[in-house]
This record gives structure tokens, sequence and C-alpha cells, in this order.
């Protein structure tokens, strides 16, 4: 299976990290957007929505978007719950985190860290820090209760949240707010697979 | 089983169309979010998130997320594929709903049917246009290929793009520029079934 994306992306670092938890081989084709690699008309081609990270499998089948990657290659593994209601769960986290979390916490990031901050961009900046505020909080909620989002068993939401939530603070958000959500990060990187993002 | 909801809601229509389709027999309690509704403790208590819908069962769990819960209530049926990737390519039009569709196909309605598109928003308003015709564009993609989104099966993830796909116009978007999106509304409107948003 090849895997298309940018290791500095949270988004895509998720399906690496899953990879890498699960040792799954693949190979990596590194897409460059800036350079317009999601819009070229080959890429359009394997996902319609231009953006990357893009599965392809042997076959020839194409799937995208990061949670259900990830979903796809947990099937069958401990990081699925085999329970309607505790897989029901683990996506309520993962849609959680594209709609109430990503788009605050790595927006705010990528302008932060990839474009500096400018001026033109501060409004928007500051617009964030609220959204991922509170999203942070209503993880802290959960992982006071309990180890990890759905339980005492890690799975793939624990994967999708931890892309960006620990990066978070290249956004501008302070993280010792959050003793929980540090502790359950710590939890993450200490699996004898972890890999960091970026590599 | 309890749906705390809003019936003008898209996210909220989508599990209400859900259990007509399946038969749910559930008791609907309606949320006011103007009046702080979803704001309130006792409502943070069952999603700390404070969003609706919510879904309560009778052993006292809640789920929410709407993709979430339509998905669990259409475990074990045929509008959620046995095949693993069959699966995954719902889910991935699910995450593509909340993140590339929603945000600014349900926006942009917003604006225009509740806030009468007061100048104050008609730069948001303006922005949401762009986004809004990519996400029609990349079903129209689709649905000319196939009836429903994941082939001539119609699933949850159909159930998830109509609930603000069929309103789209009242968020200033043409759907007469997507014939295969108008045929597929037209074929989810002629089940049986099928049952208006807002009743
Ligand atoms: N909801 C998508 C978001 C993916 C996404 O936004 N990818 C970015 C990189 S992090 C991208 O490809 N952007 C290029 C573009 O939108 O043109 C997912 O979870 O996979
Ligand atoms: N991603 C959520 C979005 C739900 C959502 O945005 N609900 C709105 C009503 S349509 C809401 O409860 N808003 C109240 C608030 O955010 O305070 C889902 O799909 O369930």
């Amino acid at each position: 299976m090849k895997i298309y994306g940018d290791e500095q992306s949270g988004n895509c670092y998720k399906v690496k990290l899953m990879c890498a938890l699960l040792n799954i081989q693949h190979e990596w084709i590194h897409v460059d957007i800036l350079a317009g690699g999601t819009n070229a008309q080959a890429f359009l081609a394997k996902n319609p929505n231009g953006k990357i990270p893009l599965l392809a499998l042997d076959d020839g089948r194409h799937l995208w978007e990061s949670n259900a990657i990830i979903n796809y290659l947990a099937m069958g593994s401990d990081f699925l719950p085999s329970d309607a209601f505790d897989l029901a769960k683990v996506q309520q986290w993962q849609f959680f985190e594209q709609y109430s979390h990503e788009p605050y916490i790595a927006v705010a990031r990528f302008i932060a860290k990839y474009l500096g901050l400018p001026d033109s961009k501060k409004a928007e900046y500051e617009a964030k820090q609220a959204g991922g505020h509170k999203a942070l909080a209503v993880m802290e909620t959960q992982l006071v209760r309990s180890a990890f989002l759905t339980g005492e068993h890690m799975s793939s939401a624990d994967v999708s949240l931890y892309g960006y939530t620990h990066v978070a603070h290249e956004g501008g958000f302070d993280l010792s707010l959050y003793p929980a959500v540090q502790a359950w990060l710590a939890r993450i990187e200490a699996l004898p697979k972890y890999i960091p993002m970026g590599q």
C-alpha cells in the first residue's frame, strides 16, 4: 500500500503513527502542497477533494480522510472495540476532532508556525484560541475519568486526537492548564512502538 | 431512547431521518439553543461539548456527534456495509461532510436564513461560497458514477450528506449546477419511509 502525505501535517502523521503502532508496511509518497501537489490532475483523480493524507491500495482503490484511513488500518486490531456502543464512541471523538478541535488548534498552529503569525492573520489566530481551549477542556473532562478517550483501552480515537493535541503549544495553547491531557499524551508517548512526528 | 435536538438543524434532522428509515421508536426532546439549552449544566453533564444532537440510552449512557449517532443506530442494518473497505468509505464521506461541507453550506444557510444576511455577516457569507461549491462538486464527481455516495446501495453516509445538501439553496447554492446531486436528492426523497425536515 501507498500513503500520500506530508510528515509535518498532523492529519498525515495520524496515519503514520497508526502504521507504526500496528507494524503496517507501506510506501510513503511525499506530496508538496505549496508546490500544488494536491491540485495536480493525477492527484485529484485519486481524491477529488484535493487533500492529503490519501491511502492507495495495491488493487487500485483509494481512501481519503485521515480518520477513515486509520480506522480502516485498525480494523480487527485492539485499537477498534467490537462492541457497537464503544465503536460509536470512537467515532464520536473522531467527529469531534474534525469539527471542534482541528479547525481551531491546527489552524492556529499553522498560522503561528508556518506563516509566522503575520499581522494580517492576527485576528484569525486570536479567534481560534477560544475554540481550541474549549476542545481541550472537553478532552480534560473525559481524561480525568479514564486513561484514554473511550475508556481504559487505547483506540484509534486517541491517535486521531493525539495528532494535533501534542503540538497545540505551537498554536499558542498552554497545555499545563490541562493536566489530564498532559498525562494522556505521556501515556501515548511511552508506547514501545510510538514514533514522533516529522521523521 | 431519547434524542435531544432541534428539528430545524440539519445535524439533528440526520438523526430523525435515520430513525424514520429504520422505524426506531424514540422520545424527541426539543432543546432551544438560543435560550441557552445547550449551555445548561444538566445538558453539559450529558455532552461536555454543549451541542445537539445528543442520544440518551435508557441505561443512562450518552452519545453525541450526529454522524456517530446515525452509525450507531444503523449498525446491523442495510445502511452500513459489512465489508471493511466499504465501511471505511462510509466514514470517509462522513468526515468529508463534517470538515469540507457542513462548515461552508450549513454556515452560509444559517447566516442567510436565520440571521437574515446582515451587513456584518456578508463577508463571512461570501467567504463560505467557494468552499460550499467545492464540496458539491466533489459529491457530483462521485454521483455521476454511482447512485449513492458509496456505490449502488444507500448508506448512512447518504443520510449525513443529505442533511444540509437538500437545503443548500437556502445558503445561496444553485443546485441546478449539480444534476447528479439533484438526482440523488430525488432518489432519497422517493424512499417510502422518507420524512422531510422540520416536522
Ligand atoms: N479532513 C481531512 C483534512 C485533511 C487536510 O486538511 N489536509 C491538508 C494538509 S494537513 C491538505 O491537504 N491541504 C491541501 C488543500 O486543502 O488544498 C483529513 O482529516 O484528512
Ligand atoms: N459536529 C456536531 C455539530 C453539532 C452542532 O454544531 N450543533 C449545533 C446545532 S446545529 C449546536 O448544538 N450548537 C450549539 C452550540 O454550539 O453552542 C454534530 O455533527 O453533531
